[in-house]
């Protein structure tokens, strides 16, 4: 479908169901008398005991199972600040994708916060409603601080979706790339285009990984260029983007410097996340790559540069943000699966080593179906995927000591395909009986 | 069931099913490519629209009929400040009535608040996800100040359930009452018991529904006794408790002083809303009440004065708290159908003429079902009270002008009863369908 026919269609569509998402009852009522168990006077019962335990929350709420997805509106899409009025629908579209696709209740939560620091007020006061926070579309470098803050002072894991999110996917696709050339990506020359969000979450990644940051070379924006620790505006980085300070310090061992070009030469893998292409990333550029290179194109609506343009440059694997080419690097394979790793052993944190697991966990599932070029990363119909790397998740929880329960990995397994499967069968459900209508109200 | 066999069974049922509400797909999902519509990128679409007009965020998104039930836990049911964690299974109860009785999607939300002030930022940064607030188990006074800055401050509908939610029922209730023994409320002599959040509500609806609050009198705890504006301890009165002071002046004409009794002599009603009988009002005070005396004691579990006795001391109407009495003075009967009202029309407040208009339905409503001294009040199964009472509700924001829509009475009435209808029938569904399971996981 052409762009402003999907955003036609999709505004009408949106319109017919007045949202995406509802609160539905999990528990059975047949007669207004058992609101005397699931309110006054029985629900006394419960609150006394998490009065005297209040991690019993964890068992006698949906607190277990439940995840806000927060945001301020300020960098919402393409879009920019839109407010946070605007960025609802796409809140509710993530809770839809939170429950579909890793049986997760998502809240939308869109707050008017003037400040980090009020929005970090905001989400510490709501920590007992939930059992883990998604941040989504929070402006740069806003969002860094945002996200470390409430990491150190939540008991429940937090994940930035642009962070964490879509360097797991992007970590989990290199892996497999680099496992395709039959290169070392620990001791690669990787190439970073734009330093947002996403890649420089993907730079702390790699350090975790393993992968040797002097060799990656970061390249922002004109006037900016190669970040290197002689960079001649490293002071002023300092202050204008402490993220863009830190990367100038720690990658780049050889202080290369100028632009795109110099910096993709000889490189083993680019990862451009920067700005809508075609053309930001030129075909004679990929040509001065060293051989079998790698190139992730991740910008949306439209790739740094095509994959057509980029295999023809010689590129052996290419990578995109579309669904409609191979090698799609999406979100949805990310949160949902892990939250819902992170909330079977209701975990304290969201680690580092928690998302390593489930970026190796995407691409064994990958190399046991038949790693290739064209498939290196699961697509997004693959629900298997979603449960081994929910698994993968809950046991790294449980191995670190941040998880509050222990269950076997038999049973760990069970319990997690079920939860994963449950959504779509309700949804079968719901359209056999013509409870949701294809088309029309609902 | 005794008492403690209730809190057992629920705490049993609680930890079996592990929350009582879920969040759901509104819209079809038959593939991940639906994602296309629903996400991105033709999300888009609707977040321009509403960048644009935010007001269209009521169209495009679950706004419309989204209420958070807000807690900071310090006053939950009679047990006290127990803490937002504890306070969790009482809102999400509060948000399975919401839903299966009003047809309203209600999200529980309990705050960690150090303060008012603190609680009260939390909810106005929370404002744009939502249509309406509704705030429960606060403690006095902080809950007037609360209630009070925030129904100033935000443009949709604010609610304090032991607030307007009790004082709504109880008026409705006395209306009605005061029609089955002839008797004029505007001019009568009510004594209130106890001024915490639901008997000033009282005290401020009957002065909005043009009672005479020179013949009301309230009585307060030992120590306090009948309030009036020359009580030596007025001036005191405006720090500890700025409602008593309030009340000192404006009730009261003839500067009644002493206690229960000197109060009781010769009133036409008695709202005791105090603490658990029975034993709190003697029989032989109820004797001291004009003819045909109307006794609302309304403490849980057990009521100031228990039915039997009040009636043998020969009170005409009685009312209480409980369902296995006759008129059950229930919030139930509120807030899920004056909700269901406001959302229906997209009302920018909560105003007292919607809560008395709320209160006039169900009179009317029992008037046309048989008023008698045993049914003043509709029982929480009559589906249709909901219907009449939502209907007025919204028709009154429309007459106020506080609606952001213009619906006719005939579609209003249709939309409102297929809002009201839906979740019970999505519940036979799920019953059927075995997808809730009656004493067992979901």
């Amino acid at each position: 479908m052409a762009k402003e026919k999907v955003f036609e269609e999709s505004i009408k569509l949106h319109r017919t169901y007045r949202g995406k998402i509802e609160v539905s009852p999990k528990v059975p009522v047949t007669n207004v008398s058992d609101f005397a168990i699931w309110y006054t006077p029985g629900v006394a019962g419960p609150v006394r005991v998490i009065k005297d335990d209040p991690e019993q929350a964890f068992e006698l709420t949906s607190r277990w199972n439940t995840v806000a997805v927060v945001s301020d509106g300020t960098r919402v899409l393409g879009l920019g600040n839109v407010g946070p009025e605007a960025a609802l629908p796409v809140m509710e579209g993530k809770a839809l994708l939170f429950k579909y696709l890793g049986g997760v209740d998502a809240v939308p939560l869109v707050v008017r916060a003037g400040s980090a620091e009020e929005l970090i007020g905001v989400v510490k006061a709501l920590e007992p409603s939930f059992g883990g926070i998604n941040l989504e579309d929070i402006e740069s470098p806003k969002c860094f601080y945002v996200l470390e803050r409430l990491r150190r002072e939540l008991s429940i894991p937090v994940w930035h979706d642009d962070q964490q999110g879509t360097a797991l996917v992007v970590l989990s696709a290199l892996i497999s790339a680099f496992k395709v050339v039959g290169k070392n990506l620990r001791k690669a020359k990787v190439v970073l285009v734009g330093l947002g969000a996403a890649n420089y979450s993907v730079l702390r990644y790699l350090d975790v990984y393993g992968a040797d940051l002097g060799n990656v070379i970061v390249v922002e924006r004109p006037g900016v260029g190669i970040l290197h620790r002689e960079h001649p505006r490293l002071s002023e980085f300092k202050v204008i983007a402490p993220h863009w300070y830190d990367a100038s310090l720690r990658t780049n061992r050889e202080c290369v410097s100028g632009g795109l070009p110099e910096a993709l030469k000889g490189a083993d893998a680019v990862i451009a996340a920067s700005k809508p292409g075609p053309g930001v990333i030129k075909k004679e550029w990929i040509k001065l790559m060293a051989d079998d290179p790698i190139v992730f194109a991740l910008a949306n609506p439209v790739p740094e540069i095509l994959p057509q343009e980029a295999r023809e440059a010689g590129a052996r694997v290419v990578a995109t943000g579309r669904s409609d080419y191979p090698n799609q690097v999406n979100n949805s394979l990310g949160f949902p699966a892990v939250f819902r790793g992170a909330l079977t052993v209701k975990s304290r944190k969201m680690s580092d080593g928690m998302c390593i697991a489930a970026a190796e966990a995407l691409v064994k599932y990958v190399e046991e179906r038949g790693l290739s070029e064209n498939y290196i990363i699961p697509r997004m119909n693959e629900e298997e995927a979603y449960v081994a790397e929910a698994v993968a998740v809950a046991e790294e929880a449980m191995r670190e000591g941040v998880a509050r329960a222990s269950i076997s990995k038999g049973e760990l397994e069970d319990i997690i395909r079920g939860l994963i499967g449950r959504p779509k069968k309700l949804m079968r459900a719901a359209l056999r009986e013509n409870l949701i209508k294809i088309g029309g109200g609902s």
